[in-house]
């Protein structure tokens, strides 16, 4: 486990998040989390939200994701934005990689 | 000019920014805001401040960061976080690619 008491330049080693991702801290501070997580062939990432606001940047792969129930297809070098309180949700159709940035920090995501 | 009204998916023209730098928006709501920078060799972004927090992701090359006075090199896949008004500059190593995110969007951005 990590403290969030200091901004953290290391990335944090891997932590499965089932569905076929992956995800591992690359820095953050209260305010604010950078987060790249990988997909396996296959994946998703299932609905849900948070009051956190969300930008996600593809860094690699094709990904549809629904935001607020509007879909939207992604791939390399893209970016969206998911609103505070926002359901949303991926489907991975080319494996790849996202970089997704969290304002304020995920704080769930320092305790697992 | 773009206008704050509504979400852009679509990434906007390049704008030079001088000191080998050119810079696109990718993605903005009013909160949020994600931006590509390319940078050319020998390129680099002169100390300055905004109240906006930033994140910064690198995609290619490699950068000495200078945050609130302590230096950092970064290169492919790392990530920072630049505080609210930490005076922060960057001098191009190697040539590549910033994505940066801030919140809320930086409205200097879209009048230009």
């Amino acid at each position: 486990m990590m403290t969030m008491s200091e901004t953290s330049a290391v990335a944090s080693d891997w932590v499965e998040v089932g569905n076929g991702g992956r995800r591992r801290i690359l820095s953050h501070t209260p305010d604010m989390m950078v987060v790249e997580v990988d997909f396996a062939p296959g994946g998703c990432g299932p609905e849900h939200s948070h009051l956190h606001l969300q930008a996600t940047y593809v860094r690699s792969g094709r990904f549809e994701f629904v935001i607020d129930g509007k879909t939207q297809i992604v791939g390399p070098g893209d970016a969206l934005l998911v609103p505070s309180a926002a359901p949303h949700s991926c489907k991975v159709l080319d494996a790849g990689t996202l970089i997704d940035v969290f304002t304020p920090a995920r704080e769930d995501f320092l305790a697992s």
